[in-house]
């Protein structure tokens, strides 16, 4: 690690998560608190109420928001491992690594389970769930992931939640790298329990999810935990006790979170923030499509979140000594998660804007020269595409 | 929270943990890090040989660190639900809240689990313990707390130990509140999991916890782990795959870890840091007995890591009062937790040193005044104790 640097000398990630946080966000670290503390309950307290608020949802219409410590991924399985009653069975749709994550959990959780896969590049068949709900009446509980990182693919979470909600089924979304950025009408979307994470479209460090739900569906899963740790209404209940999570929580990340939540509000909320990630996206696309880059989904699905970007057709492309040459550089790329492509992928998210994405893509530009790669420029079918083919719903911002 | 004060302001923590870590350590924050990149993966690799060495440990002899995200009741439970077989059966000894949390944990787990309990002013009996292992021989692991931080009891580790391996039972120990500062002979005590957390006597920032391991006896537990995200085994292969953290870790925290492990070294590692707490909990012993406090473990068991002090026979005291004008001062105790006695509670551990143990008792005094309570003084049979009942070991410092 480059200890000498100065915090903002940091090199830039381009990595959803963890992603680049403002200065301040971090600096709120520089204390410590005791999670024992009155003060200390009253920020959790409100840390839970603006995540509500974020949402368009309030306490009094049934909602409540849930920490939970760990990544993300440790939200998504306190909800699976809460939630589902031992004769209950759980459908998860697929279209990349975290849905087949899920699959994975409800494995080790030892849940009844069902998965609806299609391809990576492709959205969920909405009649074939239609049509698996119907057959299958053992089926409680569907699962689905809104932004898939593995691609950048944005899923029509709100006909998935109709068809679940027609379906009356249970509707779990994991929204890990959606929410906060990318509008959720949760009430049409039909969604009984949300998980996203502090250190994606909110912009605080990592160390805890959280989870948005109804508070009767999760009422009615009593007694359902396969852990104590991630026990989701365990937790509710301890907040409710005494303010407090039931164990030591991160204290410096939640810190960090409620400046995050700030900054967040001081952007704009939902509106304002997923403008700048828009943008983001747009110049990454256009910089690398000049280059020659070609993006791996349609644009009718592409988010502004991530973007699988397909690896060149010379042999003097290597990806570990294009990442190398890059992070050299200062930046930080993610490498490709898609089973049947190879690709790379850049996110648009975290304490970035629009001339780092251009610092970027000249940076990319660069590197290609000095290893001696030419693109055929121009010919990228997805240039200047910004948005999935969900509409902008109206977004609670403040 | 008091967003004006600077760090150096801030109230200190008597309360393990989180507890007060030093200004360097949290400056060490001020970074964003990629899970990702090959830099922080050395580091990872860096911090977990260190831990090994703080335990006396090496790879080649077979044993592993593994860092989990979460707190430290997430360590135990990965422990617990990543070994134990299905067919497998715990014996969980309990004198405390955290003995009793492993028994809930194997509820939700829905292992087979026996307790056998002592006072939470004694420590287990070592009888009980051999009779029981001889005469249930389905019982195929043991769980021990070595320092029960709801009294501050210490437990005799190394006589348990032996009695397990005698028995040839894996031998699992919750070292939370003591990994760091009191010396614990791994061999000598059959040690196969030992558990503990960055945010205790290692003062680091909390967001994950550690199991130090022999790598034989996770290897031959393939396939019982209940969970994903605390799959112990699966991390371990995480890390021995790509040198990551299977899902995002929190960066900060592992960026302030390392730093606190450097300051650990420079203070002389175990045997230096557990003189400081030693020294502080031999201060906070004597200021508190002039006072006329009494202690509630007799100094045979009592650890130097937390103290139980009784309330005071005075109707005058009120506890949330007391806290309250404590916390106004700049200092954070701990309520009790013990069932059957009315305790507060105060740690000795973290970046606190015998002046802070001063300024503290110093500070009880003129709470006392000012709520018109005075004690009888001198009065304490336990002024004056400073370590527990067992020998103090080699212990391997830097």
């Amino acid at each position: 690690m480059e200890k000498k640097l100065p915090a903002s000398k940091d090199k830039v990630l381009f990595t959803p998560g963890p992603l680049t946080t403002s200065l301040s966000v971090k600096q709120a670290m520089l204390r410590d608190a005791g999670s024992w503390h009155f003060e200390f309950n009253a920020l959790v307290l409100e840390i839970r109420e603006k995540l509500l608020e974020i949402a368009g949802l309030t306490r009094e219409r049934g909602y409540e928001a849930i920490l939970m410590q760990g990544t993300g991924t440790f939200g998504v399985e306190s909800v699976l491992g809460s939630v589902v009653p031992p004769e209950g069975k759980i459908l998860i749709l697929s279209n990349g690594a975290y849905g087949e994550r899920m699959l994975q959990m409800a494995g080790h959780l030892r849940l009844n389970a069902e998965v609806l896969r299609s391809s990576e590049d492709q959205t969920p068949d909405l009649d074939s769930l239609r049509q698996v709900l119907q057959a299958d009446s053992s089926i409680t509980h569907v699962a689905a992931v809104h932004c898939e990182t593995t691609t950048g693919i944005l899923n029509p979470i709100h006909e998935i939640g109709a068809i679940v909600r027609e379906a009356r089924r249970i509707f779990i979304l994991d929204a890990m790298s959606s929410f906060g950025a990318i509008p959720i009408d949760f009430e049409r979307a039909g969604i009984h329990y949300l998980i996203s994470s502090a250190n994606k479209c909110l912009e605080g460090v990592p160390g805890f999810s959280f989870v948005l739900c109804l508070r009767s569906a999760l009422l009615s899963a009593e007694g359902h935990a396969r852990s104590l740790s991630m026990d989701l209404l365990g937790q509710l209940r301890g907040f409710e006790k005494n303010g407090q999570f039931r164990y030591t929580p991160p204290t410096h990340s939640i810190l960090a979170f409620e400046q995050a939540l700030k900054e967040f509000f001081q952007e704009g909320g939902v509106v304002g923030r997923g403008a700048r990630y828009a943008t983001n996206h747009r110049v990454l696309l256009a910089g690398m499509s000049r280059l020659g880059f070609k993006s791996y989904l349609p644009p009718s699905v592409q988010s502004y979140i991530i973007t699988s970007f397909v690896f060149p057709a010379d042999v003097r492309f290597e990806f570990s000594d294009f990442y190398r040459r890059l992070s050299d550089r200062g930046y930080i790329i993610y490498p490709g998660k898609i089973s049947k492509a190879d690709t790379f992928r850049i996110g648009s998210i975290g304490r970035v804007f629009e001339s780092d994405m251009r610092d970027l893509t000249h940076a990319v530009g660069d590197v290609l020269q000095d290893m001696g790669i030419t693109l055929a420029s121009g010919q990228n079918p997805a240039s200047g595409a910004v948005s999935g083919s969900q509409p902008l719903l109206q977004a609670t911002a403040v």
